[in-house]
């Protein structure tokens, strides 16, 4: 054995300014350890205080930043960055500025010493946004075409869990499965789709064939609609998915799109929906939302005992409207499958209403006025305010972690 | 149910092109699956029809291509690739052109009637090629330095299944490690470091601690030298990951990366070190060759089963040098884990070398003959040319698939 200096104990090099002297033994790290331990203890964060140390960064990156975009960033929940940034404005390592949350001299000099930070921005791709894809000509028309489209889509369904990616999103969609060879002359079936996806993909001329299955009518109708208005020979298929497909639908596609409801069964579900229409074979693409750690690992295990290989695994990859509370962003999976099985389905309850009963607070975009659904009101849909306004932005959820 | 067209059936867009008429019924499909069908049985590939597509549309968007570059681009071994480019040439669909591959008339609209090809370029990301980071000003300079560096790195030891990512790769790989907040702050381990990452991780300057363990003394002597000379605090330790670390690698690391040897054993002998130098949680960078799929699926469910989230799954992430024969490139996969457990070692035959014995194939840069390395001539080390040639290109690689 040659070990070459001490193991396990930072290394001094008076040199840089991002790496002071004594740093483990000050008082300022004490207190730095302290106060870490305190945001963990009193917000329950599931992630511990690599989660904390997440926000610090976030902000030391993009100061001044909203919670909301905090939330996006590092894909926790709004009322967890909420809290956390309170708590850091109490001990002044934080402070409030018109355009979000800023630190105070004191604080930037504590969390350099503590932390090491000292990048002062991101080093992701500005031209494919961290997506590894770009639009070329082509898709940068779809995108305008599908943007015009989109604007037209019913009201979200949040019973269902609907909530739907932007146009942009659903584009970029298209372009990494045109970029994978996933679209040219291929069978392409869309496990539902409330996200339009079905749209741009069509729009590509590169299928064999385009089907969408969803439970929503309304959906359907409307891609029905844009489809004959576009000639985008879009099939349509009704089906609730906690049946299998029926026969004309089964062994029959090459390549699924789905992003399934949040739970482990409502992706098991879908999964499994999706194998029935790939047959023994086939390629099939995942949106998949942030979750718990272990909840995450399991979802991950279902997916390679169904015989899939994670292929990508792309974060950051769907954006989503009107749905902060998740962090707006969920994951790209592109899965390869060879001699794939179905795993038992345990429950129908798949959806997020039906497996832990939430409560959302919509605030009125006209007047303000906050109400409470999920409850007494059961669906957003439902919520018309006493002001007459009809548009509301989701402002808490609870609940969200039990 | 309500099903819309009839499923499973091309849909007929007699405007587009690339979507010709009654093409499933015609003669030329039936040739085209004639003809799949049987270079799948001569090559025996395990990938089957779909890698046969694949090299139809990595060609289609690229020519005229090389046997080499349509291996980088497909990830198939290149015996496999040239077997396949002479019988498609053989059936008159390609036919060679000085720079490479090409399609004959007839094989164009052959390929675009029957695989409904029509994209005639990627959809990659100029900027950051697929990778989702790009260099900035600071990278950029780690970059160039390291170039330079690099060149004075000791010939390749394939025994122990060494090989160079390039100088751009570690660099990349340093930005994306930044990127994510794995650098700023933290103690970083290397699992083996034969491609010199360490190097632009330390040039970064973000972190706490940067230690470098492996078996090649050699290496940790260049390391040692590289560091000194560019003040950049790396430690190595002297380490035979067969054996568990001692006690001041243990629990002492906040990041861990790795492109450990291409056997499943292997990897998990080198990420069982990683579990350990990390303690229960951390952040682990792992290089993944790509290989057939069920062992892939398995190396998945290992990751799985240690309590590693597959939080990233990059592919064509990392590019090697003189390793044509697993297509050059490989997958980086950012994996991070809670209640790290470590998994059984099966055994202690771990480099590929002791797995499956391979002859390689090297041809003399110089005057062009050709030496078998692997039985006889053991390294590539040992190997000099009758012509007093002392650099070599690997031209072929037998049994690798077995």
């Amino acid at each position: 054995m040659n070990v070459i200096g001490k193991m396990g104990k930072r290394n001094t090099q008076k040199a840089k300014k991002n790496m002071k002297e004594n740093v483990d033994d000050s008082a300022s790290n004490k207190e730095f350890k302290i106060l870490i331990r305190r945001i963990v203890q009193k917000t329950k964060i599931a992630e511990g205080e690599l989660a904390i140390y997440d926000i610090l960064r976030c902000i030391y990156r993009n100061q001044p930043i909203s919670t909301k975009k905090i939330g996006q960033y590092t894909k926790l929940p709004l009322p967890i960055v909420s809290k956390v940034r309170t708590m850091l404005e109490g001990d002044k390592v934080l402070k409030r500025d018109d355009r979000g949350a800023i630190y105070t001299k004191e604080g930037l000099t504590f969390v350099e010493k503590n932390l090491g930070l000292s990048l002062k921005n991101d080093l992701k791709c500005p031209l494919c946004k961290g997506k590894t894809i770009v639009f070329d000509e082509k898709f940068e028309k779809i995108y305008k075409r599908h943007k015009e489209i989109a604007k037209q889509r019913p009201a979200v369904n949040t019973l269902i869990d609907q909530s739907f990616a932007t146009p942009e999103t659903a584009t970029y969609r298209a372009t990494i499965m045109a970029d994978r060879g996933d679209l040219e002359g291929k069978r392409v079936l869309f496990v539902g789709d409330d996200d339009l996806t079905s749209i741009p993909v069509a729009m590509s001329g590169l299928c064999k064939e385009v089907v969408v299955a969803d439970i929503d009518e309304r959906l359907l109708d409307m891609i029905k609609y844009f489809s004959k208005q576009n000639k985008l020979h879009i099939k349509t298929v009704k089906q609730d998915f906690r049946n299998s497909l029926p026969k004309n639908l089964t062994d029959k596609f090459d390549v699924v799109f789905t992003d399934p409801p949040y739970t482990l069964e409502g992706v098991k579900l879908f999964m499994n929906r999706g194998i029935e229409a790939l047959g023994s074979e086939g390629v099939l693409y995942l949106a998949v939302s942030h979750k718990p750690i272990d909840e995450h690992i399991q979802l991950q295990k279902n997916i390679l005992s169904m015989n899939f290989l994670i292929a990508e695994m792309l974060p950051g990859f769907n954006f989503y409207e009107g749905t902060e509370i998740i962090g707006n962003t969920t994951f790209l999976a592109r899965l390869v499958g060879k001699n794939l099985v179905k795993l038992e389905e345990k429950s129908d309850k798949i959806y997020t209403g039906q497996v832990k009963p939430v409560l959302r607070y919509y605030k009125c975009q006209k007047c303000g006025k906050i109400y409470e659904v999920g409850g007494k009101i059961k669906r957003i849909e439902d919520l018309s305010c006493d002001c007459k306004g009809n548009k509301f932005y989701m402002i808490k959820r609870s609940k969200l972690r039990d």
